[in-house]
């Protein structure tokens, strides 16, 4: 896969401080997880409730494919852990980040009657993996918040096969951003390039 | 409590140089305090008028519950010792944090003739201690500004009593913001969070 | 005064690198003075041109009472010394501080047709020097932007004596902001409370 | 030309990195050259799709007049390498800097069908080179975005011969801004001008 326990854990650290510096992941919010090994499945996510701006080794867990810990301890895995299951599970997706940002927590409210919001016409869209062109549209969908995060994963899991289905993230209602990637970097990017178009579209 | 004297001075100073990077301390506003002990009560505070960005360990000053210095010397405590008495006095409330942010000071006015604003729908609310899921609803009582801080502390005593108490901060009106956790990690993930929650509303 | 030449040289490099991070000098916008001695008058300024986020010694310059340097060079200083001579030869003036923010070019547009704009109300004002409740009000006038730095320097020396003086800094329209304090600490701190007041205003 | 290999290295490293943190190359966005020769010709610049704000010496290309790579390598140059050459080989461009700022973005959207934007007024105008008052104006013009890229540098060549030529930056719609400077430091001041002014003219 992506590298050694020990690289990536230094990745994600390295992605937690600089997404907190920016104000992505304020006050414990947010989670992020990368697949260490597929066979077996492997998955290494940050635990429930850690300072994203200040990630240390001890603040992971390596979980199972039924997101049990593989190794016991006092530590709670993210309670979005179903989230990033099913979408690691996903072929290619190597990684997952989730953010709470402001711009991203003003478009979903702002669109969430449409159910999603098209982004289209700028030239970052290439950052998105696929994207060659910067008349290339891509759909986020936006889901409604809530508690289950089961019932959450299922929806979205739905959604791949929908008319419009996600590119590589998707937005919670009054909530923040999923993004994903092949791997760290990607994933990384993409978060990025999001957080920059939707800053574009709350300011235009 | 929340561990030694030095360990808790390199936190808040920590603490100081996050907030001032972001614009929540400018100018030497705001103080910071955290009890060290409760038999005899020792309050940790900032003394008055230091750069929040460049705290060292002589900007602070240890009270008695009196707000009394405990090692006389040239440096006073903050003048918004009162507040931070009162609140530390609560159980269940080992650290203050106050800051002046732009969002906050906006909001302050914007919604000081309804007395305060209601934070609600958000996923961010989790950040707060006792709020489960973003359904809930926090109020955050806007008091009108004052240079008699001891009749503003008692007012905010009353304000605990009332309908509507404050949940874990309240705002001063065209001044800032008050927040406090069970320790320091809790009173700084809760400024974030609201200020985080401000900057939505500002921005919606 | 201030201490000893390389410590204000340390301290200058120190403020222009945070004001260059927070966008308020940039493209080499901007310049800093403080005052070395007065028998004989002596003023440490940054040579004109100069990348502000990255000062070094070599960037600064040793002036006299009329401006010229002390020690031969092939550097210039800034054009703008006859602001800093002036403002300088004021009692209690040891350090100026010019910055070019978004926010108060913004508000020296908006405002110039007033010819100047009061901060009032705000908490914050008690970072000026000589202001003790946000009831008092704080008069910043706005000149308008020329080359005939001259010129604009004894239009700002008659304004100590209109009806509405400037208290500790002004704007120049389209321009940036002028503060001043007794020593650098001191007009750091005034920059850093105009720039809140002045985003405060802007955002409200 | 402008120093060794080596140290332009360092400084357009530096120059990613600032320009990442304030979010004007998120997400692998943007590129940069610098001229490393003219006889024989040698072109550094960055490789295609890296991180801007950890750039390493293996993150760069030396090209030659051509376009193409002067030592072999599984690299290829950033896929706007003929807007680089084009503007490289005007005389007095010794660095291009390529941005994909928020504002930016929004005005070039915002501005397209005036076909660019005035800037003029603001004292800061003064960092363009040849610029000695704020009363002079500065065009800044607007480009369709496309994926042409060879078409698109032959249309901005002729627009150095238009009416209204750039002065030392355009704007590409929806996409990001160019600018140039006889050497790095030159361009990236105009960068941070430019950036400066469009953010100015967005809030204003």
């Amino acid at each position: 896969m992506q590298g050694c326990l020990g690289e990536l854990t230094r990745e994600l650290c390295a992605v937690g401080a600089d997404f907190h510096r920016r104000g992505w992941v304020l006050a414990t919010a947010g989670n992020f997880s990368a697949v260490l090994g597929r066979q077996p499945y492997r998955l290494l996510i940050t635990a429930s409730g850690r300072h994203k701006g200040r990630l240390a080794p001890g603040d992971f867990l390596t979980l199972d494919e039924h997101g049990r810990p593989v190794e016991p301890g006092p530590d709670r895995p993210s309670a979005e852990t179903a989230l990033h299951l099913m979408l690691t599970a996903r072929p290619g997706v190597g990684a997952v980040l989730h953010t709470h940002s402001v711009w991203a927590t003003v478009l979903s409210e702002r669109f969430s009657g449409e159910g999603g919001l098209w982004l289209g016409g700028y030239e970052m869209l290439k950052a998105f993996d696929g994207v060659t062109t910067h008349e290339q549209r891509v759909w986020v969908p936006i889901f409604d918040n809530t508690q289950d995060i089961p019932t959450l994963a299922a929806e979205v899991a739905r959604a791949f096969a929908a008319p419009r289905p996600p590119h590589c993230g998707f937005l919670i209602r009054q909530h923040g951003l999923y993004a994903w990637g092949r791997d760290l970097a990607e994933a990384s990017r993409h978060i990025e390039a999001f957080e920059f178009l939707f800053e574009v579209i709350g300011r235009r």
